[in-house]
């Protein structure tokens, strides 16, 4: 990791702070006097207090929500690894611009503000309404042959991250969200999780966007031979540097999400990760600075094989599983309501007290 | 089963259509040419078919919602079944009149009309406004010594159930929740749960509120007893009959959800149902007439181990596992703005050949 990389760390984790134990003690108390069993919202009643140590005094409803859903092209699908051609990236987002995607639809509904960035996908948007330009470089080059990106395409594409979350600071969100189209992303990653937690490549590769056999069986041998590339002495005891492992096997969008997730943490922003591809950047950012773990929430569990595994080393649980693999955002959005649906539960159910409710028998 | 009886089935369920198995394959093929890899949406997509399959050509959005929750008392609460006092229903009721329980919370949130019927409970609340008079009697009668309910009160308070559904179809209610409260009713739930699917009544019954291990076993001794009074030679071949489990086992409130749960199949209109309680009757509904199932979506699995069992019985998936165990209908509510977000999916999504973007590979 150069130089400028550990300056742009220490920029936006140094003083990152875990959200507040204080808060989330208070938090467990307050749910702990409503008008319900004890513990009886289950989960609902974790979401809440989790929520509350990380809004503190500021906690409040409705919450002001956004999604990001970040853009990039993939080298490695001149391996054939993807069910679709590399051009369903710019088609998409031209549709997302025309409200047509699921995501749209769902931030529409769930009354999430949406913001589609570009940040390295291989076409020429210039000129295109509603989105935020931000390309680094037309897509990454092909991880089986080269570095995904070089250092400071990635530091480019984290620093896209990073200025977003400071927006969402300034217009009062308290919950992003991070969204994602590439297509290819999930061969990235796939490859950053199997280096990550150290999982066999057959274990945490799954078929995307609907690959047959002979296709995933293509991918998991590219990723074998992508890891063996740039990683060639992996061992137990010594973790491989985050950022190499962005560099070497991941993507623009990624690189994004990992500049808005630590970005967002550091502004005490609550961030929710939708699938496989967004969660492979919270770990990467978890990778960087543990202390992001507290500020996410894992909005479902994907189908694809590798998020569980994902999720297992960021110690988060899905909120939803509903067996999606869309990606786009579309699962950090939907568990949103249930965020909300925490939210209000705590700051507007009555106490027992205050209902003159009888409490439990001792 | 009576004359009387038998009547008031052949009236609700005779003229009980199947939801459309056209509608069904159409909702499929449309869902498959919307701008997303096949059937990544997963149980969203499962959800958009059947609602539409229920609604054909009626589908539409916003979907207008309601929640019933049914209050009434359990005369077996004489045996020491619950960990809060029977008096928690009447002061439960008061808190719903007023708006500060989970389920008011949830369905404010969520745009979800809310109805509050006294079918059973020991109090009078004559005067008290916001919530519709339907006292059958005042609580069932102790199930360890007595039948709960005489056939007539069963099917009074069953026929409230179906003057609800009637007029939600006359206010144009495309999706209604069936919600609880009743001290007691855990232990009603789980051995109508231990007749119908003939497990084990230890396998079956569950703290319920959050009674301790030596009332647990009280409880369960107590259903065990009241089983082996009612129906002591229940035998594998012979299904018992669904309206004598009610009777004898079974609830006011869940007498007035079964009622519901079949004046709404027969109006076409979805249900949701909530957790071990609600299931309970809409498990006495499939068995009284098999064709309700498909009206029916489980809004989310209890922690109570007989609710798995149940929608198993059902065959239904839940839309939300968050480890809750509150009734009052709150994971119905909680699980409404999935199918609404299913449907807007339907609906307002880009198809491949509007949005102009390729299809997989071949």
């Amino acid at each position: 990791m150069s130089a400028e990389t550990r300056l742009m760390v220490a920029e936006s984790a140094s003083s990152m702070e875990e959200p507040s134990a204080a808060w989330l003690a208070r938090a467990r108390s307050h749910l702990d006097s409503l008008t319900k069993p004890l513990g009886s919202l289950g989960r609902l009643e974790d979401v809440a207090a989790r929520m509350v140590s990380i809004q503190q005094e500021r906690s409040a409803e409705p919450l002001r929500k956004s999604v990001y859903v970040f853009a990039a092209d993939h080298g490695v699908t001149a391996e054939g690894v993807s069910a679709y051609p590399s051009e369903v990236t710019r088609q998409m987002v031209l549709n997302f611009l025309r409200g047509g995607a699921a995501v749209n639809v769902l931030a529409r509904l769930h009354d999430v503000e949406m913001t589609v960035v570009d940040v390295g996908v291989d076409a020429d948007f210039a000129g295109a309404d509603g989105m935020l330009h931000r390309k680094v470089c037309r897509g990454t080059r092909n991880m089986l042959h080269d570095a995904a990106m070089s250092e400071e395409e990635m530091l480019q594409a984290i620093s896209v991250g990073v200025e977003l979350a400071g927006d969402a600071k300034a217009k009062g969100y308290a919950l992003v969200g991070a969204g994602e189209m590439g297509i290819g992303n999930t061969t990235a990653a796939s490859a950053i999780t199997a280096v990550l937690t150290r999982k066999p490549v057959a274990m945490v590769t799954g078929k995307g966007t609907g690959v047959g056999a002979t296709a995933l069986a293509r991918k998991q041998e590219v990723i074998e031979a992508a890891i063996e590339r740039h990683f060639p002495v992996l061992n137990g005891d010594m973790p491989a540097d985050p950022f190499d492992i962005l560099c070497c096997v991941g993507g623009l969008e990624i690189a994004a999400m990992v500049g808005l997730i630590l970005g967002a943490a550091r502004e005490g922003i609550a961030v929710v990760v939708d699938g496989f591809i967004s969660t492979a950047a919270a770990a990467i950012a978890y990778a960087v600075e543990p202390r992001v773990q507290g500020y996410l929430f894992a909005g479902h569990l994907s189908e694809e094989p590798g998020h569980k595994a994902l999720l297992e080393f960021l110690d988060l649980q899905p909120i939803l599983t509903l067996g999606m693999r869309l990606g786009e955002g579309s699962g950090a959005v939907l568990a949103m309501p249930v965020i909300d649906a925490a939210m209000a539960i705590y700051n507007q159910m009555a106490t027992f007290a205050s209902a003159g409710v009888s409490e439990a028998k001792p």
